[in-house]
């Protein structure tokens, strides 16, 4: 009585170790938690004062697109970022998430194909099997710090049923920023294929040196093919709201995510009171949590790189890290990290990358590192990572060391 | 570049007709919303005093299937109604309608049939449409009171290609409330043909006089085929919450269900708590609503039934009425209130029934009425309603009157 696209959504590969991880906080072992990108950096105090402040008699639904007040900050907002959005070009969704399923049943129908760039967002993967879509990838390497394909290899997989293309910049999981050059290539593959790009950018924020994400919006050519979907859950720290946004100027594409919007009637009231809270915050709040996720990237860049056989390049965006450990399977080595390994009584998870992998048995060596720890938590994590591989490699029983 | 399953979408029959009451709003004339299911009464005051409560630090993502105090609380409301379920067989939602698109993902593949009784909620068309699965509905008429069809309707429409009879109970839009034996022919239905039943019962409290709402959960024999959606939009006056539930106590449904959820991470966080509130209020809130939706429900049937030509049972339960009005096309008609006719400066506006039918022009002649304002401003509307019939049918010019 199960469908075939519910066997098809692939567990979370974030979400499927920790029943490991309970298993040794019950030992009564630390778990440094680098698997999720979960920020434990405080959400600003307006979120919480704009939600006491509004007072009605009557928790109603909204507008199903969300309140005007509110589309109008998210328009300001974009314009900072010169993305000249305006509040009628803006429906609020149910996190980034729901942007994603709405810009995906905009597009396709089911067995229609989407290219990705993988490894990519995992939960990308369960709402494209919900809808039944697929995604077709193409690949990046480790060894070339997964930077963008050439137009070739993209240009390989595209057939008749080719949609769109679905990428995130900065890049979750390997924290890569994109160049222009890299981001042309999409531009020209979509309109010399007629395919939408989806651009997903909710770590616009977190670039650092003198990386800068390039919205895809900087393509003036592709504005009537472009769905750019985003959140505020990482740049406020504010997971748990569950504040998104589907952005476009092309009108068709948003009346058809409208009329998905209707059938759900309207976003949570409240939350977007607060997040124009949010949006009010002061603009020294974000500065101040890049600053401090660069501090973290560079700590957890250092320490990583000390690990013999890792291969790894420094992450220019969001707040992860992926790299590529000396052992040949890297969900069998954190498994074994919860269940056999500690020191002091901690230990550290971290995220197989093979999850945010399309083609069966890629990334099985690597992993995904969310720096969203302090800077101490995080050298003493990967320290202990460090030591684990040591041991780990020592262990001449285990069929799966290199 | 739309998708088909896009252009499928129906817009909504409740949202359509929105720029012509805002029209008639320009002109200073008040519009009395039947039209939509916003109750007008108040939240109970334990949802803010929950969310006031909450502090945390950082707004996070929290379980998949919802915080354990929240599932625990609602596991101890379901048993208070003998529907024993427990905190492992709840998934906290995005409103019912979330509920309902988990339920629909669970059991069908694109093309699959889903058995509707039309009229039927509205929105189950938008979901569908999204998930590509293909609604088959089974016809009840006015002039029966919208009771439930025979088992031999039911089996004429069962191909290979049907999963599921998904059906609201007390029904949104007729206000029928089923007896035992008319649910045992979808029992039976069920069982026989190996379908999955999908149980909306959002309105389980409201039903009125000796009338009880029957849980689908009472057929102990469907408890392996049996997905119930629920929300507490209605009975806590909470719709902006966006919280309902999805309940099974079959664990392939459940784990299935939860894959989908994980992939969009989790519900809001703070309106879970809210929601606690919402438990927690006085047991006399809901009987008071109870009381206020009776004495609305009767004062809206007595108004009805007095307008000459109009078919009309008197509602037992939800808080809807739906009626077969003596006009050719109920949405011309809708139009013409909110364009040319008031009364004092008021007008009355409803929602056309046809939209709650997937079998083409049916419903055409039917309204749905929302009695969710008060029993004064409901007999005013009812009232000014009355005079629009009488003065449309003298409209002689107008070829939609009979």
């Amino acid at each position: 009585m199960i469908s075939k696209r519910a066997l098809n959504v692939p567990a979370s590969p974030i979400r499927r170790l920790v029943p490991f991880a309970d298993e040794a906080k019950k030992k009564g072992i630390h778990v440094y938690h680098l698997n999720i990108g979960q920020p434990d950096i405080e959400t600003p105090p307006q979120w919480f004062e704009y939600i006491e402040k509004f007072k009605t008699k009557v928790v109603s639904y909204t507008h199903s697109q969300g309140i005007l007040p509110l589309r109008e900050k998210f328009s300001e907002y974009y314009k900072k970022w010169d993305i000249n959005i305006e509040p009628d070009e803006i429906i609020v969704t149910n996190g980034g998430s729901e942007a994603i399923m709405f810009a995906l049943g905009v597009v396709c129908d089911p067995n229609d194909e989407v290219i990705v760039i993988e490894p990519f967002y995992a939960n990308y993967a369960g709402f494209a099997a919900y809808l039944n879509v697929k995604l077709v990838p193409v690949t990046t390497t480790p060894e070339n710090g997964y930077r963008m394909p050439t137009k070739e290899e993209f240009e390989k997989v595209i057939t008749s049923k080719t949609k769109a293309i679905l990428f995130s910049n900065p890049s979750n999981p390997t924290g890569v920023v994109y160049t222009k050059e890299e981001l042309q290539i999409l531009v020209d593959i979509a309109l010399e294929h007629n395919l939408v790009i989806i651009s997903d950018e909710v770590y616009r924020e977190f670039a650092f040196d003198d990386k800068k994400a390039i919205s895809a919006y900087e393509f003036e050519e592709i504005h009537d093919r472009l769905i750019i979907v985003d959140s505020v859950s990482k740049r406020y720290s504010a997971c748990g709201a569950r504040i998104g946004t589907f952005l476009t100027k092309n009108k068709n594409f948003y009346s058809a995510a409208l009329k998905f919007a209707q059938a759900r009637l309207s976003p949570t009231e409240i939350t977007q009171y607060g997040t124009i809270g949010l949006l009010n915050s002061e603009e020294s709040y974000i500065q101040n949590v890049i600053n401090e996720y660069k501090k973290r990237r560079d700590v957890a860049f250092e320490e990583i790189k000390k690990i013999p056989g890792v291969i790894a390049h420094k992450p220019e965006g969001a707040f992860y890290l992926a790299a590529k450990l000396p052992v040949n399977n890297a969900e069998e080595f954190i498994k074994w990290m919860l269940s056999n390994f500690s020191i002091d009584n901690k230990t550290t998870m971290v995220a197989p990358l093979s999850g945010f992998y399309a083609t069966p048995n890629l990334g099985t060596s690597e992993i995904r590192i969310a720096y969203v720890l302090d800077s101490e938590k995080i050298k003493d994590a990967i320290k202990i990572l460090a030591k684990g591989i040591e041991k780990y490699k020592t262990l001449t029983v285990d069929s799966s060391i290199k």
